[in-house]
């Protein structure tokens, strides 16, 4: 079994040198501002050892990754009665896709694409002031990544928020079918900002520690969510993290991971460790490029994989 | 740790008795005959030890829980050549649609739904007789079955034949775009054979052992396919391995699987077990209704899931 | 030839007693208090002559109908620059339908789906302030109809833009695409109040007159668009004024018409006969069940059809 | 009123120069041949008297041309029964589409998409062997342009047969769900040979005046269809007789008209002329390029809508 430490600063090298970058997203100015040129990496042992390597500690928005940490949330105050408001299918279409909406009655495929996410956003809101809502994902995160110095970027969220209008369709959407709960700008206020929410690679990874360990936070020792949630979690993190890029994330990196178009990704391999990768290049289903790369990398060369026998 | 046989054999038990079923697959006529209240597992452990319960050791035909053996084939064949031809993504759609054929340009989405698998009975026929390719689809199932006995059923080839108009436009869909090499009568032949091979649940969980066991037989010792290789069929498996029921089996079962509508599932605990499951009523989309059931049952009894610490 | 007189009001007389009435548009809480019972027709003969049954002096929404008011409109102000930005092909789909918007780019298919008649509005509002887009397009329906007394129903309006999430998440979606030049509010700000127009069947069959005379209005001798124009207004709404029931009502009825939800419908024979109908219920495709009815009865009676020899 | 002589002259000489003449349709090997310099019309006025241009009597494969034809047949032997099995709506889609099968069980939109004229070439067959369908179908055309010597290019018809995959496609997905009476390839056989029909623009501008005259071919007096009959052909043209550019054929032309891959179309001006012109070359929608330019340009000159007043 090879170094970790030196698996991870050998793929930063690499990344950093990486002539194919991909596309930085264009969809919202504010990040389309940000240089391509970054790499970041953060990888967490089972022993709770960081490995990091290029721009770990760089912040930058974590856009759809957050919908891990808003399913968590929403899943706690919920349960299982979210499921009859989303599903747990891959989508089979883009991100932000309307198409399947209109054919299954305003009902999203899973909580990962924007539809999803939107709704989970819904449930979290629940009856509060989109402020209060806000705050109690911000509170959520920054305990997991026991870090209280992360924030939200004012400025990502106004972009989002003045430019969203695909947002804005999809939740007036499934407004119509009764699937939002509250007038749709309010649900989107909490949802905007969420994805505003900026993190280092090493917060993220932190953050999604108890992903790896079966619901607990071994830093803490605290008990996140169910081992039964942790892994179901997992499961919808493999089949529908990745837009309709999922099956062949699965595929090249097999194991579970979120990515977001900010370019950062999270993944967990299971009572191994807890990764968080960012570039901000995506390639042609709205992934990080190189995230997802650096990703295959480092699990061929610690040969890990949920099919691994 | 409950003892594995007291599981299987309470489960077989359980599974007797259950008085919702499912729907017998009633499109092709052959299989409409068979009766609902057959049950059958075989779970073998990393020690090779069979475990059975219900009808283990009833033949039935094993529909597209063949696609798994002829995937595999046609990868020792094409090697990475065949994702050209077939897309490893989950379909969105059910298990013989074909819209999505006419949006991406003949192109399935993975092997594992109809059309995919229609590409890949075209990459084994290569240019031989529809018979030659029969005959070595079957060699090489009884080879991993290490069972001379294996058959294909004529009755149920004959009326898979006679009733197969949507896997006929598929096929002649696809190769309006190209994407059959020979004509479609001949690819056809050769599919509708590998859907008519009758196996008992003690046979296909034989057969499935080298994907339990990172490509490799642990009865014989032999290497099937490379560990990478079997890794990825696994996440194949996992994502795309239900039709339209995939997400949910991930999160409810947690394992690579992949059914049939003859009512078999095959599917595999990495590193600690080989199963196969029948029960011939379907559930919604396609799936044996009981053999999901079962397979729920089995890996929480045994706290088995890709996703776990 | 039978008398038109005694065949409108044989009409009204058997739509007064129709048992099967179709359902009141329920989607905007307004419409959906509309007495069911109401039938109203009138017809303007060549001569200038008008022949009247039923409610044809009671006001109701004209919902749709006005997008042909609005078409009209736009195409004096955009001219063919508008045919960039919609298209003139049926739909194939529901009138609120999203699906084909994200086929294909935010085009919509035709200026009578909703999607279509957003983009109209959006080309009349043009850099105005909505008020004021609103009260050119109210001048000018109160000039077709020569009749200063027509109103916008201010209740309807509100119902309307309380309650319109799926227009709102059609606004949004081209918005996302470009292809509305305002805020999506402002622009259906205006869609919106020119739904709620409310006009009687005497009012309607006036204000179409122009059409059924190449342009010309027979009452004024004004000319309101060139020959050419109105024959394609009129090709338009034989082909796309039914929404997913236009080859049904070009089979039936065999004149160009354009409905609403309000149960409003206005056609025209050319060079013979303007005509409107109202009867709130609706059949499974969103016309007037009775007055595609009575108009079928009228134009069969009459021997009228644009494809008559 | 120009002199209509002169005015087909011209529009031929035009059509002869014009250097944009679109594309030889390619998915049939015998039309790919096709020299793309040809253009003929022949326009048939109330009179009877004919008005050629070009190459009006160069036989070419009528194609989808024939599906007026074969609906006029089958209405006379199966009546408005015949809708229950296709519907009247334009299809939004490309005359070869399958997806709006799948959505829609297996029902086409309309007579004029090939799903929906295979299943009109299936109630024809109505029982009889393929040959005696095709017999009768020749028969029909025959008596209808009142020439004998109108033949089925066997060639034409053999490479339709050998690479129709898509129509297979259609025809045995339409019989997956019931709605072909007879084995797909039977009704193929019949359908083949019905678009490999040869005919001359004189040959079909004859054969089409009964549509112009309410149903009643003016040359022989005799009565093809019922008045009604005739005109709801008409409307069936108008709304689906050039696939998905049937709205924009109303626009621009303005009268009922049906088009083939062979690059010919006949259209009526009712009670004024039956028309047929021919020009290999298609647009992006499958329509003859010159062909429509050519009727669009004599339909101006000649101030023929049947929107006209």
């Amino acid at each position: 079994m090879p170094d970790l430490g030196t698996v991870v600063r050998d793929i930063a090298e690499e990344m950093r040198l990486a002539p194919d970058r991909g596309t930085v997203a264009s969809y919202i100015p504010q990040l389309a501002k940000v240089d391509a040129s970054h790499f970041g990496i953060c990888v967490i042992d089972a022993d709770g050892q960081y490995h990091t390597g290029g721009d770990a500690d760089v912040p930058f928005s974590i856009q759809s990754v957050s919908k891990v940490f808003t399913l968590t949330m929403a899943l706690g105050t919920e349960g299982d009665q979210l499921w009859k408001r989303v599903g747990r299918e891959p989508s089979g279409n883009a991100f932000n896709s309307i198409v399947q909406l209109e054919r299954e009655n305003g009902i999203p495929r899973n909580p990962f694409i924007n539809a999803g996410a939107i709704v989970v956003s819904d449930v979290i809101l629940g009856g509060h002031r989109p402020s209060e809502a806000i705050g109690a994902i911000l509170t959520f995160v920054r305990d997991l990544a026991d870090d209280e110095t992360i924030i939200i970027d004012p400025a990502v969220a106004k972009s989002e928020t003045a430019t969203g209008y695909r947002n804005i369709a999809l939740a007036n959407y499934m407004r119509s079918f009764g699937n939002l709960r509250h007038e749709p700008e309010l649900t989107l206020g909490v949802y905007f900002h969420q994805c505003a929410i900026a993190m280092t690679c090493r917060q993220l990874a932190t953050a999604t520690q108890f992903l790896a360990h079966d619901g607990l936070n071994p830093a803490s020792g605290r008990r996140v969510v169910s081992t039964e949630r942790a892994r179901r979690i997992g499961a919808l993190m493999l089949t529908c993290g990745h837009y309709d890029g999922s099956g062949d994330f699965a595929f090249h990196v097999g194991i579970p991971g979120k990515s977001g178009v900010g370019g950062g990704i999270i993944a967990v391999v299971p009572g191994k460790a807890s990764i968080a990768v960012w570039s901000p290049g995506l390639n042609a289903v709205g992934n990080s490029q190189l995230g997802a790369l650096a990703l295959e990398r480092l699990t061929r060369a610690m040969n890990w994989s949920v099919f691994a026998a």
